[in-house]
Formats: C-alpha cells, sequence, structure tokens
C-alpha cells in the first residue's frame, strides 16, 4: 500500500474557507499494485489547478448552480495534470499526460479513476513532453482559464480595433491573457490589480493603463487612463467595480461576465444602483461559463492557436507555483483574497 | 393671431416632475395666416404621447445621455399625430396627417416647425383616414412603444415556443403588446400590474398569469405562476423587482432591458445585490432604445404586420386618453407614478 496525501472538502464555509476546517489534508493509502476493473485508469497527479470558481462549489447542495456543489467530507475535484501509471482503458495508455477537467481531476496525489468517468473527466495532452512547455500552463493559458479569455473576449466582447478593453483582476489567471489577446487585436486595454507588483507586471505585458485598485481612486484611474471611456469591460469581479465600470462605459458597450469574486465569499452582498445604464448605454451585459459545450467547441482550435503564440513569445504567462499538496487548502484561500500573483497552480510532484 | 396653449418644460425636477412647476401650461400667440419659408410646416397637433422615458430628459444638459436633455423654460417634446393645415415642404401635403418622432414632436395646440427639423423628426402617416383606427394607436400600438415591444421580444428576447416570459407593468403601452406577441409566438406569459383592475385585463388577454406587484408577495407569485422558472423577462421597472426575477430566472434566461421606471423618480436608486447570477446563470442583459437606427429600421415590416392584427383583433390595445392639451402635466405625473391603464395620451382635439 501507498501513502495517499488527499485535499478533503468538508463542509461549506460562512464567508472564506477555512484551512484546516472546511478544506483540510486527510493522509489515506492506496493500493497501486491492485488489478485495474475494465475501462479504469491509475493516476498520479502531477499540478493542481486553484480557481476562484472554486468557491461556488463550496455551498448547500440543495442549491442548484452551474457547477454541482461538491459533496461533504470528499476529495476535492478541479482541474489537474496527471500521469497515467496504470491503464485498462483503450483511451489512455501508460505514460500519457492527461488534463483532469471542467473541475472533475482529483485533488490527491494518485487517483484511481472509473472508466466513465475516466471517459468524461480526462483528455489526453501529450503536447508538453516535446514542445517545452510547463505542465502548470495545461492548467492555466492553456486550459480553462486561457480559454476562458479567449471565449469571452471574442464572442462575447464583440471587440473593433482602436476599442477601450478594461480588465479587473487584470494579472490573474485569465485577466492577463484578456490583456495580451486585447492587445493583439488593436484595442487600447487597461487594467487594474491589487498590488504595486502586479500593476508594473501589467505594464511590462504592453497594458497601455495599469492601477492598483486597493491604493487608487477607481473613479479617478478610470477617467485618466480611459479618456474615451470603456467600449469592453472583462468582469470577474463585479459589486463595487462593476458600479464604477457602468459609470464609466461607453454607449453600445458590451460586459464580459466572467466571475464576480468580490461577491464569492460575502454573506453581505454588494447593492449594485447604476443599472438604468443598462438602458440607457444600450450595454449588452453577458454572463458565461466556459464549461458550457457552446464554448468547450472552441478548446483544440484555442490549444492550437495559443500554444504557436506561446512558443513565440507573444504571450506571457505568470504563475505563483507551490510545491506540496499539503499547501492546496492555503493556496485556495490565497487566490480568494488576491494573494496569488498570476496563475495559482499547486505542484503535487514533478514529472 | 390664435391662441396657442403649449407645455413648458422649465427644469429638472428633484424626483418627480411638479405640474405647474417643472412642467406647465403656458399660452403664447401664433399667426397662422403669416407666410411659411420654403420647407416649413404648419401643424395642428391632435395627439401628444406621454411618457415615462420622458423623465430622462429632465435632467441637467451636461449630463449626457441617448436622448439629449429638454431644454429649460421650453416647449416640452414627444411623440405626437398632427395635421398639417399648411406646408412649403414637398413631402408634405396640407391635410396629411403626421407622427412626430422619436421624442421630436412639439408639445402645443399649433406648430410652426422649420424645414430641416420637420425632414428630419415627422412622417406622413395617412392610413388611419381609412383603416379606421384611432389616431391614438400611432403613438401607442403602432408607434414607438408597440416597435420597442416587437422588436425588443424578437431581436433581443430570442423567443423560443414554449419558454415563460415574464412582464412588469405588463399592461402599460409596452408591456400589453409584448404579452400578446409572446402568447402568438407559442410562449408561457405572465405579467404583473399595480392594480387589480389591470390584472383583470392582463387575465382577458389571454396572460397564462397575472397578479398585482403592489399587494401579492412577488416572490410568492413568480414561484406559483413560473413554475419553470424565467426564460425570458421584459424589464421595464428595475430596482427591487429585478432582483426578484434574477432569483428566478433560468440558465440561458435573457433580460430585455427596456426601461427601469422605478429607478427614473429617486435621488436613492436600489442597489441590485444578485448579479452574481448573470454569471452562474449565463444571462444575457441586454439594454436596447428603440429609436437607435438598428432598432428603427423595423418601423415599415412592424407597422404592416400590427395593422393587420389590429384590424383583425388579434391584438387589443388599452389606453388612457385625456381630453384638453392643460391636461398633459398631469397626465405625465400620472405615468410615471404607474396611475394610468394601458397606454397614456393626451387627445388635443379631433381630426
Amino acid at each position: 500500500m501507498t501513502l495517499n496525501s488527499q485535499v478533503i472538502y468538508t463542509k461549506p464555509p460562512t464567508e472564506f474557507p477555512v484551512v484546516g476546517e472546511t478544506v483540510k489534508i486527510s493522509k489515506s493509502t492506496i493500493d497501486l499494485d491492485a488489478p485495474l476493473p475494465e475501462g479504469d485508469i491509475l493516476l498520479k497527479n502531477l499540478v493542481l489547478s486553484v480557481d476562484p470558481y472554486m468557491r461556488g462549489r463550496m455551498r448547500d447542495p440543495a442549491i442548484d448552480s452551474y457547477a454541482p456543489a461538491f459533496e461533504y467530507d470528499s476529495v476535492l475535484t478541479g482541474d489537474t495534470v496527471g500521469l497515467v501509471i496504470k491503464s485498462n482503458n483503450p483511451k489512455f495508455s501508460q505514460g500519457d499526460l492527461v488534463y483532469g477537467r471542467t473541475s472533475l481531476g482529483y485533488f490527491e496525489e494518485y487517483s484511481h479513476v472509473k472508466g466513465s468517468y475516466a471517459d468524461e473527466s480526462y483528455v489526453v495532452r501529450n503536447d508538453p513532453k516535446t514542445n517545452g512547455l510547463p505542465l502548470s500552463y495545461y492548467v492555466g493559458v492553456l486550459g480553462m482559464p486561457g480559454l476562458s479569455a479567449y471565449v469571452g473576449l471574442k464572442k462575447y466582447g464583440r471587440p473593433k480595433s482602436g476599442e477601450t478593453l478594461y480588465i479587473s483582476a487584470a494579472s490573474g489567471a485569465v485577466g492577463q491573457i484578456v490583456g495580451q489577446i486585447g492587445k493583439a487585436l488593436g484595442l487600447y486595454v487597461v487594467g487594474s490589480a491589487g498590488s504595486d507588483d502586479k500593476v508594473e507586471y501589467l505594464k511590462e505585458l504592453g497594458f497601455d493603463g495599469a492601477f492598483n485598485y486597493k491604493t487608487e481612486n477607481i473613479d479617478a484611474k478610470l477617467t485618466e487612463l480611459c479618456p474615451k471611456g470603456i467600449d469592453i469591460y472583462f468582469e470577474s469581479v463585479g459589486g463595487s467595480m462593476l458600479e464604477h465600470v457602468l459609470n464609466h462605459a461607453n454607449n453600445f458597450g458590451r460586459i464580459i461576465a466572467c466571475g464576480m469574486i468580490s461577491q464569492y465569499n460575502t454573506q453581505n452582498p454588494y447593492g449594485v444602483r447604476n443599472l438604468l445604464y443598462i438602458v440607457t448605454k444600450r450595454l449588452a451585459f453577458d454572463g458565461f461559463i466556459i464549461m458550457d459545450k457552446e464554448n468547450m467547441v472552441y478548446e483544440e482550435e484555442f490549444i492550437k492557436t495559443c500554444t504557436q503564440w506561446l512558443l513565440e513569445g507573444k504571450i506571457k504567462y505568470r504563475e505563483t507555483i507551490v510545491d506540496g499538496i499539503e499547501n492546496t487548502p492555503q493556496a485556495l484561500l490565497d487566490v480568494l483574497k488576491g494573494r496569488n500573483f498570476g496563475k495559482q497552480v499547486v505542484q503535487v510532484t514533478s514529472f
């Protein structure tokens, strides 16, 4: 028997998750030599993706939402990269790298994955064996966050060269890609983030303007940095930030609602008071979830395009990688508090 | 010289317009026998349309919005039907009925309209001379309100047979048409209004459900009357009503934002706290203004279709008609307070 550390979700937190309590590490054992039933696979997990949306799954299962509630006292799931160490499934071969995606990969050192679950939740991603890109990119810039940026901006943003794009949480897993794609499309790109070094990073990426929303006056900075108003807002924050943006939105502006992190961990959601602008400015405010089928159809096209961009150095990607599965609960809390810089990833072990 | 009663807007009200103060009647004179400069026309106004959106034009002109602010101490403008009593413009003949539209018709008994303004703001509508439909329909069901219902529902609502459509302000100038078109498209249609007789009227129109939002528990009634949730919301109210609807919206729901009357006359706009549903339910929340070119292109198609519906009795239309231009300020206040029943119109004089 082999020791198997697992990330366990116990129950919904009141506001922020509590490390060691609502999300904790547990040790179990697994028999890596037991015969595998037909269809099943055995994985050694290498990389875990820690993302803000996961907070939404930590809820009473009676509350319906786009992603099912996490089961109480169970192994947490999310996006992962793993190595197939044994397979009794024709779709997977020993030695394959696999992406456990749309929030269904297991957060543990080793996973025995049942056949139907494997077919539904894991896809082979052997490219990083040869192209030199880090495995972690496959849960970030080349995974759901990158795809969210690509689909969100192109499909819901309907960008036209010369327009102003504003991105909140701009140095995050999704925002930094949105901004770089925006620049490539000829947009004037402005972003905000929660520390001066994040703001510096945005400027390095070629953003036309960037500011620290925690230390600066948001309204004044939007006036200064978006002198022609905001045509496209990539929304990941919600609350008062959204209210500010509505004040600065141009007629026929688009709001691409990818998330609202300010509203995830609170018992007192913020009341947005200027929605009348949606009418008077004829705004289009579209929510989307990348894991919907209609959006996932862009996945292969996106991976091909974005891999090329990365290899050519056209797109950069900043990550915070923490070593060791035992640090996953804290990493999740850090993401929800904005303490990460770029995409937050946990390296379970190296390839 | 002929006496000419005019509706004068003086200055922005703090909350609701004040009759006799911020909107008042003034008497001037006009020389109907004076020679008309080339391009000009002389109108006898017959019908004035009193609409909620007019409140939005009563603002500090420094505040930009889709429709220009009304000029202080000037004749109010809006949608009108008038009779050409003299013309020196090849587009208009003596005896023509004209529609002064997209909020540009003058609110006075007689109007001397300059050539370029006439070309821009007035169109000939001689159909009611022969089809027997009331003139008032041409500022209502066949005017901007009817067109708003048609374009809003079809273009932004993307209705599919069997879906649930909910309409706030459902007995109003726009809402009653939305509901009837919705029924014709095979939707399950529910509406709310502010009195029991309005609710009765909605049921007479064939609505599948209707309730009085002032006396009933909105949440409980939406649960009861929209058991499958809300797929399309035709939004004219905003504020807390919007918050309730977001709670009841289905995944991939559409919110057609035509107006938000609850937010027009207040210094304390309501803060909507559950916009996170726009993301998690992947809602499309689209504001639109009927007078935009991209929407006005539907005008002729709509008038043709809707005239036929009215003549065949497929669409009914309820109006509140008040006689005498001197009652216009009060009629406007009544509309903003929801005291009208159906489309509010002022009959200046008969044809």
